[in-house]
């Protein structure tokens, strides 16, 4: 049986592939929905989730426990360095988590390079771009 | 006339009893509210409130002011740490609250010592479990 | 042709003038909306925006930015200091913005001291009152 | 059998009801022991500590220990903050324990937002005034 | 009768319109205060200091304040962030102030972020240009 | 009538005098309290008091208030930087108080430069050896 | 034409395997060096050092620049959180580098979840065991 | 032969007596040097030097070392928490100092407890009014 | 002639052997001391002091100066984190002390990892267990 | 055609030479500026500025610019740590500029290895004595 | 069977005795390494080893290991406070060890009194002279 | 008789001139010490040593001690920011050296703007490019 493993991308991340091109790229998060299904097509059950709301997705990962999801690859964006409350739903939800960031947090502002939710995940990954979130659902299906 | 006391609950609040039970006990948030109605009945009217997003409710705190509500018990979970707006609503709202804590914030990570929202409450109870929450209506209807 | 202009403002900002009158004048958001059109008639297009919700202001961006506005006026309230997630927002939006404080963040808690979001904009105005939206909007007509 | 409290009180708290009635009310120590004794006539056996001295009230604590206490609520008045003494003392003492502050100490000085005692009790219970007391003995019985 | 407004320019700041006129435009301090002078032609008596040197400025401040001044705008350049006595000078002046800043300072270095002086002033405009001396003297005027 | 003035000393200052001569002179604390009533015979009635017990202080300090003393000198010693027990204390009595250091706490270690007792007191006085008493209570005498 | 990969492991990782078998598996780094050959045969040409001499690895960096690798997948294990030199090594060598990390370093201590190399390399893989550094020549490999 | 002593006054301290008198008292600065030579006459030759200008006052020090003084009273207003210049000036002229602070510095901000030139100084008297500079010379007499 | 060594034990040092034998061992400190004499018979006069009052102490260690002992074994407990005062008393008593613990005060909290009064002795013992007494004593001999 | 360099000297190094010989040397700066001028003879004009008012220093650095002067030698003694005046005026002169102390900042006060003004210029030498200066104008010159 | 101490000396520890003889004495390494082997001739099998390269300690701390030493005697010299590799190196080998410094730590500067190692050591003795090493090996020995 | 100098690189500086010359410049270390040597051809011995190891530059900077050596120019690079043992080698060598950087370092990262190295030297030249090599070994010579 195949697992089931839940995408959820957080804030400013709906824009993907639509604004800031060449340095994003032009792949839209649809359009990563789609490869990352033909990648592991029969492999495993992807759902995928996306909001700006931080308390949305709080509720998500509660649902995604409820359904007894096996893993989940989790880009919380900005609300990777503030939330302490996305931290408690991955502890609460008692997951492997994986968490992604497309570009190297360690580069940019200070601030960035905290992150309150990691704690809570079995890894993260860093500055692959859009292979991020292939690795760490490979990683999960192990 | 019986005081009106309104009670929020913030995120991941709704999964409790129903996870981590040999933690937080068996008890729901649900029962919870029904035990609260049984002790405080003919005392108190209590109107009961829960959301995992921190603008909703931010926006029932000044519901809650608007109808002349006589006082809040507050457990913000995760948002005592990091909201600033709820500070703020509960600043505007200038209605006597207790902020409860079910478990003993300074038993756990050093960022949950710190509380944004308790200085704009009359007091805080911390680590006394589900009790917590009778004192503080207890203390509200003094 | 005239400017488009998008106003936003943060949580509790919908309790402006219903509230601690003698603090911030009995001008409501409502009214406050009205003078800014009776203002700039026939200068520029307003539209307004007021939520609570964080992850919703960071959804209007990106929309305001969609439909080709001009500028934007932003009051996020307590979300200025705490808000990774605006500040994206407003750095994948390339508006030119104004940040616009009704009260001097200066003379409140350390806290207040200081802006996430600014960065991110043009300029800042704290302290003048009301008069910091009529002053932001002059200015994005330049 | 009824239970055993020790209710420790720190410095200065002998100068309770004498001193500043407009802000602590004017009961004194003596008669806060009083209704305490009352409210719980037949249900606990209740025994005062007071002292200023840090070094004595690490000794009332091992004595309480030895003797068998059930539980302690404790007001360590200035030293909750200076005192790695009194956290060792309740360490050791292997009781369980409730801190209790008549006002609360997130409205006041910086330094009073920090407890050194909290971590080594079940809870605390800010700024509930004299009620604190009450809860806490309550707390200890269930 | 006409308000009389003190518009004092820190250090520095003599030598604008002069050099990089790509970042700061090409209009001179003298420039600057003609423009301000047009504008409000009849409705206010401006009048104008400009000092490299703190102490200079410390006992204009006072000046004007002797002079019976109705309010007072300042650019302090540099001294923004160091200055307690220019601080110490407008607390003792009892004017109303608004402190001007032609470039967004939140985009610049973080000893820039932190303003001393502006706790002592009514507001704070930031980063809307030579448009900021504008603003300040039209609030000072309602 | 007299002024009544109490004179603290706290801990190690009980071998003034008898150690290090070289650095604080060869004046015990008993020959500075019989120099201090010389020099304030008929004007003020001193009383003295030194313990190296925190707690002690602590209750002198109240019973002082309570003995409706008219001003106090403290040298805290090593329990200026540490204690906020001695901080309540004063508050608490209501009594002017100034505190004297023999040696100039700036020219020691970092920890010393810090006094948590002096924003309870009227003033201070660091640094000007054993006259630092006689200046304190010929200011209390004013 | 290969690419060539430059492995690097640092201090205390030729241990991998041997010691604590039940936290990092029993693989030795000679073991994961075949298994990375056999996954990428033919795709990659891959070479490995390991050294815990801070100074030999510096070197090795310029020479895997020298002889044009095309990328290196570096584990400074203890040097990631304090090696300046490490990181300037990086930065002169201009290859693109993925940094793995077999443990999640968020999940140690506070030290750990500071990377000083991070900001020289293209991204980091953080906590998924060996496959990093399966994940890491894949990226390079793209 | 009398002592000389410098008595120096720094930003600010022009306006004594001037502003605020319900605060600072009535008391100017050229009475205070009266009262200071009336109460000194025949023991001590005083010169009195006040500037907002803290380079003069750098001067000024070096000039008093020049001409032998024997002491110095110096109160430098603002500059005392910022101006490392001054304690240079200080340090270099080798004559004991007294620095005085009219109110007491430890009531005020927290940037006020800090002093940089105090650790230049034989001593420091703060918060006793205008009584602190009668003091400082006193004490610069024996 | 044998030297004198006196042995210092702070609070709750009493308890030892008593409480979490499991931990501390069930030697006790009467055991302890007699431990000590045998092994030191005719090597050195042994004197030993326990007490939980900082001041106490504070006197005691005055005292032994006073009676000329020839060193001091020092466990302040958790004094050793916060007393300035026992510091001074060290550094006023010029005998050479070693501070003794019996755990590994760098395997606990944060805030065991300083001494105050380790400067003042000629070394440290941590993590011993009682043997760090005999260590000391032994260094004190020679 | 030779170049122009100017030679700026701050708070206090008026006095070089005059004071403290056994630690500076008693070379004055008049005298150091004849050593420079007959050393660099026919290969630069040297001009030289020394001045205790931080604002004087900043107009002098315009005035050098404005004369298209070629660089810039400057030690702005104590002004190095706490001008950001200073700093800005270097920038805003697009003149290579090469800081001197005099003696090794990193020997002194904690506060004295910052140097705000050193961004702002090519290079820094410190301790090297007066021989900085020769270097200074050496390099300047190539 | 005797027990196999490792005794390991970190950077600059190759010239004791050789350098400064009025401070550390005129003992080399040698020397102690020879009377060490004398005192505990028949009891312990000692082996030395010296390097200033951190990266061969973390190798010679793992052979020990391998080589199954029943402890260590470490002096890491300066790596104490900087290496987080030997940290590791000492968790991974599972081997009791001392850490041991020949002065007292925290009489020297701030950044000597951590230590990032002693986490990894069953106890840490500092100041106790060379007599360290001896106390070391005798806690070993128990 | 010749000045014996000893002029020691740190990691990375073996790739001088061949990585970025465009930064650098295009000599090379050899090139440079042809240079100086050419320069100071019969006033001065130079030797040269470079390694990225640290423990070997410790090793080195002794030796040059028990050579005899004159004087150090050092430039450790990476080492400067993070080395405590090269800080404690330069102490125990007693040598005058004076610490070089090429680029300026204030100019570059805020970790950089540290060093722990230079206290022990007698100097510092930092951003005069190589030129700073020979100003430092003309310093050195004087």
């Amino acid at each position: 049986m195949m697992k089931k493993i839940g995408i959820i991308n957080g804030p400013n991340l709906d824009r993907l592939g639509k604004r800031e091109p060449e340095i994003y790229g032009s792949t839209t998060l649809d359009q990563l929905a789609r490869q990352l299904q033909a990648e592991f097509d029969g492999k495993a059950a992807l759902e995928f989730f996306q909001s700006n709301i931080e308390g949305e997705i709080v509720g998500k990962i509660a649902a995604f426990a409820d359904a007894k999801f096996d893993g989940l690859v989790v880009n919380f964006g900005a609300y990777t360095h503030t939330s302490v409350a996305l931290r408690d739903a991955l502890l609460g939800a008692h997951l492997p988590a994986v968490e992604v960031h497309i570009s190297n947090i360690y580069k940019r502002e200070e601030f960035r390079h905290t992150s309150l939710t990691a704690p809570a995940c079995a890894g993260m990954i860093s500055g692959l771009g859009l292979e991020g979130y292939f690795a760490a659902v490979r990683f999960l299906l192990k």
